[in-house]
């Protein structure tokens, strides 16, 4: 089964793909779509659209993973981040594509076995667990990943 | 020119159509896209994204309008609605129609003249302009058809 991950916001949207092959959890890509700070929002969302549809449509994945968003963490950012995610749940809708949502603490739970982990952890744990050379890089592809490891590890504890 | 207004928002998008003949203000249409509670977020906001579409194809604005979101209002439900306000903007982006956005003190001001209006003298006032025989409804579509007329009248005295 393929799985992507979301990272979503308005300047840079994080994805990141793994597939599950047995018990074992394999790499396949990770990266962010960006979009321009000078564009208006309509454009901006436009693009997150596009981009995310011809990622789904290059990496057929069979289901997905997001972060939840919360409010408390900052307001300010909040509301732009809430416009990328609702284009991302709409994408996925679109393609028949289940969308699972988790809250940081379930994510870092999933990943690092410690729901409080601090963000370096998570992100060492993501290069062990899917085997790779290095930290996947940006931070928002990075935190796709450990979406999409959470969602594995989630829907394989909902099958016990 | 055709206009169309937007009241965003996840169980109820208001939308109100109206065009300018000269200087006056014509009434077209209004209604509301409702979506329901028990559907998955994805699934209702691409009920809004189809319907969306649907309405603009049908009455083919030149532009629009959109009421700005506040936090200070009600941060619990400034989340969804800030989800379809991502996917309104989207779809005007897609269809190449520019939008414009109002605080809620430009659009009592451009209806009834004064920025702090009551709710009901707002609805009276569209009532008014629009020429029709009782206030508009639901509530969503009364405040679609504000978000209009708030686009003339900033349009104008943007030409001035």
């Amino acid at each position: 089964m393929r799985i992507i991950g979301i990272d979503p916001g308005l300047a840079s949207t994080g994805f990141g793909i793994i597939e599950t092959v047995g018990n074992k959890i394999k790499y396949v890509a990770h990266g962010v779509i960006k979009t321009s700070p000078e564009k208006p929002l309509g454009e901006r969302l436009f693009h997150i659209y596009q981009d995310l549809n011809q990622v789904i449509d290059m990496y057929k994945p069979d289901e997905g993973g997001v972060e939840a968003l919360f409010f408390a963490k900052n307001i300010t950012s909040a509301l732009p981040v809430a416009h990328a995610k609702g284009v991302v749940h709409l994408v996925f809708a679109q393609h028949g594509i289940p969308l699972g949502e988790y809250t940081p603490i379930v994510i870092k739970r999933a990943v690092v076995g410690e729901g409080r982990a601090e963000k370096n952890q998570v992100q060492e744990m993501v290069k062990v667990i899917l085997n790779l050379d290095k930290v996947p890089r940006p931070d928002h592809a990075a935190d796709a990943l450990s979406a999409a490891i959470c969602h594995v590890n989630n829907r394989s504890f909902a099958n016990v």
